[in-house]
């Protein structure tokens, strides 16, 4: 059970410009946490294409948060980055009384349905302005 | 965020068995649900060392359920087959510190970690026994 690596990213670098007063390059972030530019440049693109970051172009472009960070949800970015939330293989959708002979009546999937509605639950309490204090000075040079 | 085949292959194997008044064998599991024999062998023997099911040899011989169903956690048995319960790089234990510039700070884990128990806590509540209703019409031939 383990988030995808795309998603540890974004929050790490979601993280990083909610510290920032001006907008960060790839290469900023990418050095920052020891994070492959290519893989890196994925997922920002994932971030702009659901507007979450903005990339500016120019002399002092980079990318930067389009929202206040108390206006990210963690759940909203979790969703997002997250391809597949299915825990089990007869949670997607297209396994759908296909898969297993206990479907469609099985109560296995009920528990870890409710059991991931309890995790989201609590990331969607929590936004990326909960994330930033403490960590400023870390980051700061 | 999935979990591991193998935790998916425990959970209906234990649910097969709850079902069941005499033991099983490998080759009636491995068919019932369509797995592959090896994958599903490996899968009881973690079972078996779990004090979980019982393996019984001889000619009426087969695995059993070692306790009732009701006493079979079904946390439990996601802790046991889950090999790595850390969401995050950073929420491994040997991670500690070393993975990242924001630790040792960063309030991600904490948010994640609270997570993770409201999933873990409603799996703990509920057995095997939840589960077993409903499905036996499905197995029985």
């Amino acid at each position: 059970m383990q988030l995808n690596l795309s998603t540890d990213i974004a929050l790490r670098t979601l993280i990083y410009l909610g510290q920032k007063d001006e907008p960060a390059t790839i290469a900023e972030v990418s050095e920052a946490f020891d994070i492959v530019k290519t893989h890196l440049m994925k997922v920002v693109m994932q971030l702009v294409a659901a507007g979450v970051v903005i990339s500016e172009r120019g002399r002092n472009g980079g990318i930067r948060l389009a929202h206040a960070p108390a206006e990210i949800s963690i759940g909203d970015v979790v969703r997002l980055m997250e391809s597949n939330l299915a825990l089990l293989y007869c949670m997607k959708e297209d396994a759908l009384n296909n898969c297993c002979p206990l479907m469609p009546n099985c109560r296995l999937r009920k528990i870890f349905f409710n059991a991931q509605k309890a995790f989201m639950d609590t990331l969607d309490g929590s936004t990326l302005a909960d994330l930033l204090p403490g960590t400023k000075a870390k980051l700061k040079k």
